[in-house]
């Protein structure tokens, strides 16, 4: 792994508390905010300061500490009620992204067997979460990048990289690992209307890492596929469900109904921590419904007349017929269905 | 016909010169600019303060009125070489729309049998070019709206409407007469990046003509469809070759193929004048690569990380194949090829 390729860190953790780069001000701007309490966390991954679903699931970890640090200081001899409390907001604070609620859970089941202060137990399971989503992300850029075939390009959508994740990320994590082994020939992204993660985000960190990125519209995408200009379709997840269905940002279905019609081979990459087991099919899954104002508006303004109104969903659900492969830490399934997912799970 | 579902007109003749709503500027402002003379059309027409295919064609019409008006006080004796290299400067504004071709060509053919001033017999001309084109809206409005179910509800691309014509729209005067017939049940509308058409100019010209709309991100329009909330897409048309392939606003394409994959009908309406018959296929047709900053900026102020490049093709290609109906004031064709598309050109 090139080190040029991958050289920001969105989430740390430092003494005073968890560091975050503000994903709502970039590429403008790059703002820290260090957080020192569990709701300033929790209101962060509500209002997007981090966003992505390894992302949120690494920074909800370090709020656990955070709600640990401050109940065990106020109420030494009973601060699991105050801290239990301090998990359900954080996890409430989005709806989709199952990494939210399994990092909640696992920080939650640490607490459970800790005596005396609980900090620096946490604090390692924190730490631990968010070292393993990074070395996921490592291996499944490997994994990935084996399918792709020199001289390919690629498209992704969102934002899957660094600032999505514990470190390099996962979509493109892959594309990362492409673009040092010398695979690929271009990288495309969608903006990604409405929060713009494409234009706003991966463009940054692209630039950022010395890996050349096309941006263009999300309309678009159909004409690149048409004129062969890429091969690969891929992209990161929220949520996966039992039988392989994909949740992630909206705009990512119509991408891989594009692929199919025109033989682009389509890939998600995701931690085995996205995969929610207990959900039999995308069905199931929650879709965050965000304001029309992030539709109606850009930038604090108004671009649409007043009187019209806006749907604004912010996920949707991918059939697991038009994904290709799935790549995760525990392994690579292709053409996936509820029996392969199952035995790739299986693995430890 | 409802009149309070048509009351928008923005490009008109008036003693001083052609006046045109500023697009620009909507929905912001309603600013109009009052042009008196043909390079000021052309630049308004390059720079987008008209667009719309039957409306930059109406717009050319004028404009070819005032180039004749110019020429002819200048130089009585010989006004027309002056003229025709006017109407080349018109016509070279836009390359995709067919219609501003025909329209110039037309002025042309109407220029060549007059003697003495060519002003009245001209502005007669091109009166005639807006007035034929409200009427084959009108016509068209009923036609496509006769597809329509009712309760059927119907997703637009770009802007189609009074903006985009000498009044009325095409796609948006389909929607106009099936509303008015109490057919339609919704009207969602792409937002259309990069130039938000739908959002800035479409919600605008619904809103203010009581038709409710909902907007949404290009990207969301495959998971409206699948889950089942349109029944039509309906779009205009930029140039329609022989064999029926339409080139039209980036992003219709994307929306054809996924309307094929859930089982959406997709309509195309447009004036006879859009259909190229001098072009078989629409590999052919010339699309409009525009600046990168449309896409790499919003409003004037960058979104995306300095260095990071666009690719912004302005129009995309939908082979005939995934249309279900062309729908024209000549006449409607089914499933479109060269030899249903040349039968309904030959009719009068």
């Amino acid at each position: 792994m090139t080190a040029k390729h991958d050289t920001i860190r969105a989430v740390s953790w430092e003494e005073a508390g968890l560091r975050l780069l503000d994903q709502r001000l970039l590429p403008r701007q790059e703002h820290y905010l260090v957080l020192n309490d569990s709701a300033a966390v929790a209101e962060a991954i509500r209002s997007m300061v981090v966003r992505g679903a390894p992302a949120i699931g690494v920074a909800a970890a370090y709020g656990a500490v955070l709600a640990a640090r401050e109940r065990y200081a106020a109420l030494p001899a009973d601060w699991r009620t105050g801290f239990e409390a301090d998990l359900g907001f954080l996890q409430q604070a989005r709806p989709t992204a199952v990494n939210l609620a399994w990092a909640v859970a696992r920080m939650k089941a640490c607490a459970a067997g800790v005596t005396g202060d609980p900090v620096p137990v946490l604090l390692a399971e924190a730490r631990a979460i968010h070292d393993e989503d990074i070395r996921a992300n490592l291996l499944m850029g490997e994994r990935g990048a084996a399918f792709i075939s020199p001289g390919n390009a690629v498209l992704t959508h969102c934002n899957t990289g660094s600032l999505a994740t514990g470190g390099y990320g996962t979509a493109l994590g892959v594309i990362r690992s492409a673009w040092a082994a010398g695979k690929l020939s271009g990288v495309f992204a969608d903006e990604t209307r409405p929060w713009l993660q494409g234009a706003r985000l991966t463009a940054w960190e692209l630039v950022r890492d010395n890996i050349p990125v096309t941006l263009l519209v999300d309309g678009a995408a159909a004409h690149l596929m048409q004129q062969g200009k890429v091969q690969w379709v891929i992209v990161g997840s929220d949520r996966i469900a039992a039988n392989g269905d994909v949740a992630n940002k909206i705009g990512t279905y119509s991408a891989a109904v594009l692929a199919r019609h025109h033989g682009v081979k389509f890939m998600v990459v995701a931690p085995a921590s996205t995969v929610d087991m207990a959900i039999s099919t995308g069905a199931s899954i929650p879709i965050e419904a965000r304001e029309p104002q992030e539709v109606l508006e850009l930038g604090g303004q108004p671009v649409a007349a007043p009187g019209a109104s806006a749907w604004n969903p912010a996920f949707d659900i991918t059939p697991a017929a038009l994904v290709d492969v799935i790549v995760t830490e525990r392994g690579v399934v292709e053409q996936p269905d509820a029996e392969k997912m199952r035995a790739m799970m299986d693995r430890q």
